[in-house]
């Protein structure tokens, strides 16, 4: 039987997850409207921690435009929900991507009218993300890119989308909110080719701006496996650089359009070493990642409301049953000689000694001329039997 | 016909490439060894302006390690061809994966031997580069990586990589010489998944380094397209943030395995945007890029001799008929009006007006409450267009 | 300049290509409604010379459900439309994904009343296709499929299929009516995975048919380059096969979501040996394409109505284009060569001479045991200079 | 802990399984010779039942071609470890890919002399199988395709493909030998585009045979999802059309290189479901597989001979320990409920009614007309409770 989820877990749920219709580029909804408040009310009762939200999963977008004493009334209504239920908003984002207006892109649109009507955008819904106590705010640019090469000057949208995230980052350090921005990267869909594809060149991106430390990135399963990229390995670098604010958990069959499955239904062993990496941390130490577990996720398009919480609770559970796994595969004896075998504890020892210096290893003969490459070529890896080790902890098998 | 190579043009080749005896996964060599001085003569012959070369593609690796004398007459040689014929080391690199020492890794190794004896390889084969005048110091780590997820420990991987980075960055530093290094990144084989797979991977990494504007990357058209990702994208943001150090042009479809095709035998239009890029540089101005036009391409392994030349030349030729399509594309006064219709210089102008403050904006009705986001929706976006006249300039079909 | 299409070109386009409104995941309509009447005049003017339609294309499923009068008004003005122009309709095809009803699937959904009401969906459009005078019916499972293997018993699913596609064929025997069904494949989305994910799967799933002459396949570009196949050789089979009833041209970047643009304006190259192939048949002879050169493409969201009309004219001209390239490329006397050397056109001469046994070439020494394997696994392939003729050819450079 | 297999399991490995020396495109070998006899006895004890080879795996090919008295002397080996075993051998290959003689193809080279030694080759391989008792004769055409489309007639190509398969189907009827033919579909690797790409292509081209029912295909797990293809999907489709002849079990993480992974360390969820297709069958029933559970993976090359036994044995314990969770899925009350509420079992059921005709369910409006599809458009699908107990399963959490 799974684990039941407790608050402890950290598992928050995006509005637009549960309250997906199923439009698809080749159908219309399937299910009704999702009230607010019960869904923050039945992902509470279901064990999650948190909710989070984009700006018009909410308030409508032409509400939010011209009515604002209808938004206030809505959010009331949230503001309710959260605290009957001791729920979070643990982050935010804004729809930048919806309305034909963003067809050509938010703050990196080539109209200029556009991208000031972006940022304003974004800079309500960060007031409003400082307001509910979000930590994270989260910036998915999924209309920042082209279709042509020719029709995207790369440069001035990088610096463009750099204005913005500077703006963004100064109002928050000037108004002394704790609060940090993530970049969620992603390949394509809807654009043809998405500007900051990967984990990697969102963190790139990040350096280029004037709060480095503000900015990192939330990555999503999903999105770097339709590169077909090592998911586990893309958080282990953003881990590594400090830049894991935020994580988008789901299940992806390869390179194709977005799934949005449940966490686990997509690769598990991967899934696995997720769980693993986020739970144990990295074999040899090093940063931890301490945020919100959040599923980004669709319910199937085939399933009625009675699938949107089956499928809401499988997150949770698959998780769990993973971080068990987990947590028995670390304290595996014949895991932690396996680990030993393969060296895998001592990548952490540095290349050079302490106080060894380029000309001292130079001089070190042992080093080069007189080592046994042969040996060592021939020396046993011993992965395989730390996979195997793996595939036995997942499947329940290494008791 | 093809517009005759000069050495202005700086195309550059590995010797690698020529070179190649056709062993792939499942089938052994179908040509001879390449003589090292022929095959400098033969490119300077058909106007390259320089070669590149992996320590290992000279001198074999045993030779290399146990017969310095026999190193310094196979040296010896090579520097002969190159005075003979004018030609430029632009760039060496080092071969840390053909030899079984290297199978789990070679600056990554679990081994701590393993990543020693890569680290004095490297540094000879840099130490040679400075000698022979090169610029540019390429890693490519296409053992640095894993096939099971834990049995690498990325945090600590990236520590070693960074340590032997930061190490001959200091030793460049400390010679005075005026070399960088150009980090090559490439998704998966012969490594399962490799460490900084993406541009943006590499590019995030070089941030963590003591001397990051001394590291950069050496983007290779087939290894970004491994993963599907646009190339031109890739080259853009790393001209953007002034990482560009070198690029490797060569062809290939998509996600398979790494077919190192001549330039241009794989996606023309993606082709032709990158040289595009590379000779008219952003269309709004900004970073340019100087250095080589260095082609990593494989002939097809049912070549003779004939097709190996052949094949080295149509990567030059394909260039720079793509070059002349791209001159007279930007040229077009119909392109011209395209660009401007479809917005493309617009995205140049900030987002805010000069002296605007966030405050300003958000008091400016006109950009948010007032703005009239339907009709903006609506509005014609002109990129089809652009993207027929591109079709119609590389089909010569512009005039 | 591109050349101008006329009707024997016969160029045909789905209404719902041009009538497109932009809906995709993550945004709604950014076009208004196209009136047909207008497409099929719009269509003519541009040189087209039939059109196609889903059933729902024309009259609304409400209405087509509820509402005969209705329906029969709105395809009299089709009708109309059509006398008006001279436009035929080579093709029809049943929607059987929009609707809710279908989520789950058409003709091999799990539940029996949906497939039932999808038989019945489709056979009034096969009707009404036949009324038209169109020559194919096109079958696009797009929803017969799954996202979890064991929620479908692909035997079941398969027989299911089967005895839809044998009550269809058997009913247009016993009409007497010219016309042959063709299944149009696709991998995926938007089900996880689509049962016959390429033509492959589709023509062989045509041999366990009751009237196998009568079904063949529609391949689309898009399709077969969704799973990175080789859309030349997937449509050369099916030639081979005598099973290429139909064809849908347009353009995809890889392995992503299905893109649908202008044909040409992704794989170029593949796109010249499509053309090559329908245009000038294979190398050694065989069977040729007669059929109409039908695009399924949707124009850019970003565009406006101007757009989608220069995205319909993009499309025949960039095909004329390849077309007038295809034909200088087999007449190239370079090209007659680079054939002949790298004897492609030797394929055509079958393995044994004529009356020759198995048990001759068993005694036949030169065929093995006397057979210098070395010197013919020396020998020149000559595959790579006609790479580059193609390339030269494509840009408009081999005079 | 993992079951022991027993020879009731069928589990047979290619000897170049874990013969494999670990040549890659980028490295040499990493592991030593490993002796035939040795790897037969070795098998036998960890409980294989059979071993399959291509020819050169046993007898070298200079040997095999030149030294019939030596080629004897080794085959004499192989018969004895067999004996000693008592191991079978249920299927032989031919080796027409690794010598030069095959760079440009075997049976589809367009050199003719190619093709007749590829024959012969062939030829005598299928007779050592019939004496060896093979049931299976395996043709995987590794190097039947082309990088450059217009090198290669595709028409040409597959007219030869079926003058060989037509030679020894009839060699085989007349031999009276109880022997059939699996062709091995692979999409690219060693060739750019292999012809026969898919278990899809490879069926329909059973179907151009003179023979079709001796000729049916041995789909590979990492093969397929080198397309991203479902191979449960695949092999579904070939077992529904009487065409699974043989399978082989590996592991791929998706497209890129063939990895050839241990069995279900790649996608384990796929590979639950193609272990309850072949253990459990079809749900609603069908044909069933009762072939050899054939590996063909490479340990890997980071890996000492204590991996290549480690690997060996993970293939099997992966598949007894997926097969126990297989069984107890379909005998779980839970399942059988959700299978029933998902209506897989009702897929069953034709889509007419016993004696129903067309015209019948074209009078009937309950069918159509009347037919609510709002409603059954909202009817609960029920498929992610489905995937979540096949997760719970796989992971041991069912109980």
């Amino acid at each position: 039987m799974a684990p039941q989820p407790t608050r402890d877990d950290q598992f928050s749920f995006g509005l637009w997850t549960v309250g997906w219709q199923g439009v698809d580029p080749f159908g219309g909804a399937t299910r009704d409207v999702l009230d607010t408040a019960e869904a923050v009310h039945r992902l509470s009762d279901l064990g999650a921690y948190g909710i989070t939200f984009h700006d018009d999963d909410v308030v409508p977008f032409e509400t939010g435009l011209r009515d604002a004493a209808e938004r206030d009334r809505i959010l009331d209504k949230l503001r309710k929900a959260l605290d009957e239920t001791g729920l979070q908003v643990p982050m935010v984002t804004t729809n930048l991507f919806s309305h034909p207006v963003f067809k050509e892109g938010g703050f990196t649109a080539n109209d200029r009218g556009v991208r000031r009507f972006a940022l304003r955008k974004a800079l309500r819904q960060l007031e409003l993300g400082a307001e509910l106590g979000a930590k994270t705010f989260v910036m998915w640019g999924g209309r920042e890119g082209s279709e042509v090469d020719v029709a995207k000057d790369v440069n001035a949208a990088l610096a463009r989308y750099k204005e913005v995230v500077d703006l963004l980052t100064t109002h928050i350090v000037e108004q002394g909110w704790d609060m940090r921005i993530a970049i969620e990267p992603k390949p394509n869909e809807p654009r043809g080719d998405i500007l900051l594809p990967t984990v990697g060149h969102a963190i790139a991106f990040t350096h280029t701006l004037e709060h480095p430390h503000l900015v990192g990135v939330n990555p999503e399963v999903g999105h770097e496996q339709m590169s077909n990229l090592n998911f586990t390995h893309g958080i282990a670098q953003a881990l590594a650089a400090d830049k894991l604010f935020h994580i988008d958990l789901n299940g992806q069959h390869g390179p194709k359009f977005d799934q949005d499955l449940v966490f686990g239904h997509g690769d598990l062993l991967s899934a696995f070493s997720t769980v693993d990496l986020l739970e144990n941390g990295f074999p040899g130490g090093g940063p931890r990642y301490q945020g919100p577990r959040h599923f980004d996720y669709k319910p199937l398009r085939s399933e009625g409301t009675a699938g949107v919480w089956t499928s809401a609770e499988a997150n949770m559970a698959t998780y769990l049953l993973l971080k068990e796994r987990a947590l028995a595969f670390r304290a595996d004896p014949r895991v932690q000689k396996a680990l030993e075998e393969a060296g895998v504890l001592e990548l952490s020892q540095p290349t050079l000694s302490e106080g060894e210096t380029l000309a001292d290893i130079k001089a070190d003969r042992t080093a080069f001329e007189d080592y046994d490459a042969d040996a060592a070529g021939a020396r046993h890896g011993g992965q395989v039997l730390l996979d195997q080790l793996v595939v036995e902890h997942v499947l329940g098998a290494a008791g």
